[in-house]
């Protein structure tokens, strides 16, 4: 067997970080070997700097890597960026400038021009930007985002659809608390209500499925010129963002046309047999009331995104549910496939 | 002061039955001094043949009345009908034929061509289909309707804005678990998910929006040849159906013009001083993360539609989220302003 | 009428504040004038300081005052302390030194020696302190406080049975979320969960009991030599702190003792008929699966404790459910109760 | 490999039945090739007969078989009995005559005087019982029962603890609503609110831990005389029963005793290397606030009881939390548990 790589993660020791340390461990290629974090972390074990908040035990391998400062330098070629958005900006950059691929979870970069926002399923040709952006910067190094986690979900259930060309989207979500980190959303506002507001994540949603739908020209991204129209909720759901989708395509297609592309729907790391590509990147459910977040979420490890209820919509074309893993699919698990196809690609 | 006007109850016993039990203790015109049951508690007191499943006691005026069998004869003239829709339809017409004006809460006769479908604030002249109704048919009596709970939240947001001709509607519902009765839905299958289905419910918003916003001609109901779709969800929230909606208008309108039709809506029974009709139908909350169920549906009485976080929609012209209780106004609270409006036309 | 006693709210800003400025809103005795908080807030509009976290608006009279500092001086003889534990030490000695009646919700000084900690229908005549108080300190003013919410639910309904001398007691909690304030429990931690543990409340709940229950010997107070062992856990419920108690007795007594006891429960609160005083401090539910905190939390404004499930337990003498309400009956009631024992008492 | 030994299901359409099936997939030793349910199943396939109600989809191995009348005859030797209680009675007894080896999840044989009543680690040696059964009653086969699930919590916990010899149990529950089936509990009910009653849960979890901490004395069952004492409530938990426990020991034990007896609890099950015996049956976790269901429930394949927060009680000697899996250690796997253990015994 090869060596693996070695890999980090910045930000390691919160919410994030901690889905990502759970997600590497025991990844066929990559080897976590290095963690990142706060002054205040840094020189600690990371089993002692560290409030394990997820499901299930820390990972024994990590727990007495020693917790380092968020610098280049010593850490690996390949980091996992975990970074909160009050201080990604500057930290990839400095990552990227030190000759890392630096393969981020934070916002920050994700709409600049040269850098991709990558559904791998659905636009691994944007990472042609990669050599621009190392053009563009003078940077060794480089740096590769994924969505926001509900868009994740809408935009790999269009992927599938992509061939038909999708005219106009509106979508209302209901997003799980973990998507809000830790402590996250109060008890207080949650417990047996709904929150109609998550803060600037509309806005994220409309403009990065525009994003990740359209095209990269060899210079710059060409967003998709679809209306996106996102109404986005916080429900008292633990994991899953259930969204509900109306969509109107250039093209009028039929039901099968849409199951059927559903069914048959494998891209790039699906033929690549990437180690975290869900064998089938999308499932329809054909049972009435399904998806169900607590019911499916944790199907196919969390990276596959099903659909359910497709029907004719008296507004738009079609209408369905889609409902995808939050933070495995929408965060830690976007990053690493990301991170497998760049591998694959050569681009590491 | 008024005698009051005696009423009865259909199917009283039930959870919608204790919802209207509940709505006319105490109402300034109504005594109810009727209730109506199936053969198994008839003979009995109410209070015996009752499982109380509402929040705070019984009312103390209703627990010693005898449950009579659902036959008209010795109910009184007007009766309300929580009758079960497996059994409304005939148990409805027998008590019109017999002379009783049935306000009923069930779906069964919701969509004829001369029964009225009332949300008294935006269609109170529908109720002109009740002379025709009479003629029609023969009857003494007569019946009259309230919608699905989760079609008045958004009919009474969207009446607010009739003015502007509303000509396209998408609409997500996150409704509670007591819009599904006693014992409705098995916590197994809401607690910490969402269910993506509600039976029927998606065909009942669409065709009822249409026919409440339509018009009466003087013979039978022109709908509104508006598109209307509904994605209808079930959350883990105990009461207040949350609605997302984007709208188009034939009219193209500024996001003033629509906060000032929600500040100044007003409608007949607002005119008229209806003892349950809310000082305003529809409030518009300024908060950017409200109206919330748990927070907002017990205010006013539960007979407001709440209204924010309006904004552009990328794909229809506006945004915005409604909130409404949909065991009071969305049923026993609609019904009864509903026989308000009756009885102060001279209808009953 | 007679002028209204002008009262005041440190930490009124706060959540516990906030269920103070609640609960005092059109008190027959009390008009609130006056609301500290920190520097941070001071000089600001109520309205304009506070992230109102309640149901149902804030109160009308509170809006436009504005926010002082939290020094005496300037405030009103009688202040309700809602300060946090790591300030109020101090801070509620200075103002008990500026000659202010302090009636506080803060744990800081319920233990001390010359403090009375009050449940007014149980212990009143430990009110006999405040004149200790006054001669150990050489304050002007006084100190009063009520005890832990989950303390309150267990004496009140320990107190309608004091007459057969509790000798041992075991008690489980099923604590609110809401006893943890804002922004308190995270959603993470609590959906759909159970939390076996809540910081100091277990040692709480045993010393501030056998306080409560002992007498106060005209120096100093002697506890009551009983032993009470608590567990307390923190479940997914919005108000309302559920108890099973397990209670052994100096005295054999029959179940209908107990009922008796619960049934006719009377103390000074309600002799002198204070306002916030329950009719009832104590009522025995009869059906077989209550009280339960989502459907009777509310009734009798929050001030009753509620019983039910009496029967013999195997180890001790007799067990029972008791429910109390955390936010009115374990806090801001119960302060304003204290408060106005002490002015029917002469003691203001 | 050996041959696998066939087994059946007898209710296995049902909820617990379903639990049997998911538990058994897979199984080393048994092989599920017949599944019995009501009339109104037999005849057709498990899949189209079953409304799957479990995370995760149906077993393969399942889907096909046709679901048979639960009749002896064809069945294997080796069933499980999933059947309610209003019929088990008379067809648990029909299949121990008819030869078969009952491993039943149900109640009603629980108690009687030659019928085991297994917690594999804890009473093994209660087995004994099944020669005087056969003996007593004439049959060619037998029947063996597995406590209710939250009795499993408690008993295991204590298990470790038999040496010390337990006087005195007082236990709270905090029971999921899998417990009770499907629908079981309607989400009105337990939406944000506890239920302080399970009806005859308490009754079983007394008189269940007596019968197994008590003895065989090779002719019936002496129950351990201790007192035990059960406030038993429903939480809104999905799955995982939590207990706090206050016990007294006849002996006087230290903490460490405590700690060791269960650090190092193995009994004949882990011996044996029985292949749903987990390694340790109870594991003590030290953090302050563990252990809590929805995150540690699925541990240890659901088989391991929980313990933490040991500390001293001021009225009996020592107490804890526990918490097990009630459709796994608390139903299927205490059933298959129980038939491992008779298989590796050759008492089938």
């Amino acid at each position: 067997m090869q060596k693996k790589i070695e890999v980090g993660v910045l930000g390691a020791t919160g919410m994030v970080g901690q889905h990502f340390v759970k997600f590497l461990a025991g990844h066929p290629w990559f080897d976590l070997t290095w963690v990142g974090a706060s002054d205040r972390s840094a020189g600690k074990k990371y089993s002692d700097a560290t409030s394990w908040r997820l499901e299930g035990e820390m990972p024994a391998g990590v727990r007495d890597l020693i917790v380092e400062e968020c610098k280049p330098g010593n850490a690996p070629k390949l980091v996992f960026s975990a970074t909160d958005a009050s201080v990604a900006t500057e930290l990839e950059q400095a990552f990227a400038i030190g000759g890392h691929s630096v393969v981020s979870n934070s916002r920050n970069h994700r709409m600049e021009n040269d850098v991709p926002l990558l559904v791998p399923e659905v636009n691994h040709e944007h990472l042609a930007a990669l050599a621009v952006q190392k053009a563009n910067r003078g940077w060794k190094g480089q740096i590769a985002t994924n969505p926001n986690c509900s868009t994740v979900v809408l935009t790999l259930a269009l992927g599938a659809l992509k061939q038909f060309k999708v005219k106009r989207i509106i979508v209302t979500t209901m997003q799980a608390i973990s998507g809000a980190g830790y402590p996250g959303v109060p008890s207080m506002d949650i417990n047996a209500n709904v929150v109609p507001f998550i803060d600037g994540e509309e806005e994220k949603m409309e403009i990065e499925t525009q994003k990740i739908l359209g095209a990269f020209d060899g210079k710059s991204f060409q967003p998709l010129a679809a209306g996106v129209s996102a109404h986005c909720n916080r429900v008292p759901v633990l994991d899953g963002h259930t969204e509900t989708v109306s969509v109107e395509f250039e093209q009028k297609i039929s039901e099968q046309d849409i199951l059927n592309a559903f069914a048959t729907y494998k891209s790039k790391p699906q033929d690549l047999n990437l180690p975290s590509a869900p064998k089938r990147p999308v499932i329809y459910m054909t049972e009435a009331n399904r998806p169900q977040p607590r019911r499916d979420v944790e199907r196919e490890h969390g990276m596959t995104v099903f659909t359910g209820r497709l029907r004719p919509c008296p507004v738009l074309d079609w209408k369905f549910v889609a409902l995808g893993h939050n933070t495995v699919r929408g965060a830690a698990g976007a990053a690493v496939l990301n991170a497998e196809l760049m591998q694959a690609e050569g681009l590491l």
